[in-house]
């Protein structure tokens, strides 16, 4: 046999769907989190040997997340993930950190009512906290969230080759389902409060200004994001270039100034930058553990 | 070889994905909608002997479809499945009817902007046209409409077998994805303003009783959606039961009393009603053409 | 308010996933189904009233599918189907007929291993069986098949008019993900063995002409499944045309003799025909309950 | 305004789904591969102030793809993906590096047919070329491959706490969807052929221990693929525990000895380690590239 090592490994039980309900008083609250519980540490013998005798089992890290969601209570994904993994790493020697994430869907009240919701929002939050030791990162973000201008977006000056068949323009159709994570430099945060506003200066700022590529777009996002909130590192976005193709009806006889288009799914631009706070460090070992981004 | 005939059968181009925008003002608008055309006619000699003379290309259908979003715009999705269905049938002779059907996306300008939108609305409008010689028959709906509420609801008083396990409950959460689709007595309809209020009452028919079941909620609905819609003849919903299992936190110590929820996938109730006009007729041809409803 | 009545209602537990393994001998056996359980019958009280007295709750629907597994077996998806029609049927008075459904997973032993499998099939088989009354409706079929020819298929002499644009071709790629259904006579059927002839006739008739259209190689298919199969009164396919364009290399000077495709994804043509043995009854009430087929 | 920087950055066009077809004799082959492509290097100006003056377009980079399957032809995802990296830092002096990616989906011959095929394989393989100036580095993998055993899996001896439920077992099904990825050490492979390799190697660990847990298990797939293929330095596993509960059948009289089981979606058991030779460097930074594996 060769001699191998084991390397990198984390396991842990995924997606555990819980809804906190408060109902204190007739106009009830509600949080609804899909919560994965992820644990490193020294599992060495697990894989080398059969023995089990480090293994949390996944199924206690289940009962674990809705035990805490009673105990604990959710006010915000973050705070959530931190007391898991407060729990975890205080209530075994081996666990030495881990990888809590959660996903969270918005509900707003219909009219108003007291205890009936509807599922409004169209993105779903993300929060992640990777824990090493006494380090802690957190990265919150959202993705689903489609935004579309109908004008003031162009695609020029880009170099051509023997394969260029593009033509420039200087009106066109930009739409992109924004994805984006950002790292919080301390867990000192109103979560909440500061998710709110970051998902309204990328929307705002996609409205702001003329836009030359995508990419002059999200670097504008990421400036405005960094320049609001003191308490984000960087900001990272992962955007598809929704193409909508204007329709060619000239075969028709009809003219199309941008009127008609075709949304087309595959191939898509795909589009990735971080833009970071110009004395931030860089933590590439944290971003392994969020994928879908480079 | 056995005698064999051809009978139902329908072709054509599904999914064509059109965004119309109305920009005629610095104020955009925009319309955005999956168009499926499928036609019905004389095509018995493409089956059995490979004779393509009756076959108006599915590429053409698709052609047209962008051809007419820009010649008749697109005012509402049944209108414009009104003017495809004109053309198919008044075009060729053999087309004697067909299918045509639409969902459509909800955009919402961000903060009021002239151009800029994002996709605010969680559920799909869906519309449906079937066309069989001179009779139309309009099916319009919607789907992915999620509701939930945290009390109000409860299941009691069903039949017990040697198979029953679950136990009686007066307060349970409630919650569904809302699936529905109504049919038109006509095609003289504000389709738009329709299709708002339809919405609207079922979603606050959902606040304002105690729920003995989905089906008595289900029944609700229906009943309050005839009686606000003169044009509207009957009514279906298909809608999951989302089981919002209370946590059993008694192994740890803890009481329940309705905060912390598992939140399950699979199985899942499924609760299918149509709720018709007294005198409307039945129309089973038709919703033989409107997948996923009994 | 307006007079209404309740039409067309069904209701149950859906997606009952089980797995059945039979470990009477070291070489295992298992059979892996998902199983939705709809009853029919007198539930008006329910849906009016909110009176659940004949409501047999969707729990106890999933408890006797899981029981059932271990009473009766799963033999074959059909044969399961028929015996949970039978219990529904015989133990409530008010139960006068359901849907019960079944998809079936198709696994293989590893290199012939006793108790090892891996998910080799790529089609998912499916049975619904519609009981009303003393009458049994069993549709069987399959979903996910994907097959593709990358010659001896054409498109030519359609017609024209000015939305046509479309070049005839000679050779071009045929590519479709077959979904089919067929209709028995009888539930006196070794459903397990058609189900293999039926799968190996389809695919083999994919093969064997050349092919004028899809619509002239689903008629081939049809007739061929019924000649070869007394038991099937009909069968109906829903098969997109998975375009696979050929690239225009020609900006770059390259040649392009049908060797480089562009598989597009949407729009698809899709195309349904029902082929019935000549003396067959139809059946619209029973494909009422087929999602997916025209 | 705070001052911030770009950091890591990359775009290209995503999913050109191409099908490659070799038809020089009356046996036609086929590769169908998805692929896509992101370039690396100098792009700040594109950020920072729109200056498109280095940003290959990605409707190019898709016409490159396509064109490349012409004149280079696909013989493997992994050679395919080489002959792109090669066209684009060789073209423009600022890119430096980049990313590439394949997915690949495999046909076989309908009973042997010169030209008919169908989707015959259950995983999708992968291939990802991360190139960093001169450096290559290549991640060849597979996914979607379910496996199952219905006995010789158990899960003993591990540590108990007071949120504990889980009851040992000594006979259990093991099921999971086999996510896996390798690192090369060489471009000098038979990648094809290495590809098969590994796979059977996988298939056949599972089946030829007792499992003590899927850690153990992946662990054995590890070793025993690091001591088959000399090219390989690291392999990693992203595994979902499947979980089949027994069905509890005690209310209504029955016994279950793992006959009958529940299979669960959500929450899954989430395994994830990498086994790597002994003396490999740890490349982070090319993992890092590769979404979805701790």
């Amino acid at each position: 046999m060769s001699a191998v090592k084991l390397t990198s490994n984390q396991y842990g039980k995924a997606e555990n769907h819980v809804v906190r309900v408060y109902r204190d008083t007739p106009r009830h609250e509600l949080r609804d989190l899909n919560v994965s519980s992820q644990l490193h540490g020294d599992f060495q013998a697990a894989h080398t040997e059969g023995d089990n005798g480090h293994v949390v089992p996944t199924d206690t890290q289940k009962n674990t997340v809705f035990a805490k969601a009673k105990e604990e209570g959710v006010t915000s994904p973050e705070r959530f993930l931190l007391s898991l993994a407060g729990h975890f790493t205080s209530s075994f020697d081996w666990v030495t950190g881990g990888r809590w994430s959660a996903e969270e869907y918005g509900w707003s009240r219909i009219d108003g009512h007291d205890h009936s919701f509807f599922r409004s929002e169209p993105e779903v939050r993300t929060a992640v906290l990777v824990r090493d030791g006494t380090d802690d990162q957190l990265v919150a973000g959202f993705y689903g969230l489609t935004v579309l201008k109908t004008t003031e977006s162009g695609f020029v000056g880009y170099p051509k080759d023997k394969y260029t068949t593009l033509g420039e323009t200087e009106d066109r159709i930009l739409a992109t389902d924004i994805s984006t994570r950002w790292r919080y430099s301390t867990t000192d945060v109103d979560f909440d409060e500061v998710y709110r506003r970051v998902r309204g200066i990328i929307l705002s700022t996609f409205t702001d200004h003329y836009s030359k590529a995508l990419q002059h777009t999200l670097y504008q996002m990421g400036q405005n994001v960094i320049d609001a909130v003191d308490e984000i590192e960087e900001i990272r976005f992962s955007c598809p270039n929704k193409h909508h193709f204007v329709s060619d009806l000239s075969p028709f006889g009809l003219e199309n100034p941008n009127e008609v288009f075709y949304a087309a799914d595959r191939p898509y631009g795909l589009i990735e930058a971080t833009i970071a706070r110009e004395e931030a460090t860089e933590r590439p070992d944290v971003w392994a553990a969020v994928t879908g981004f480079c």
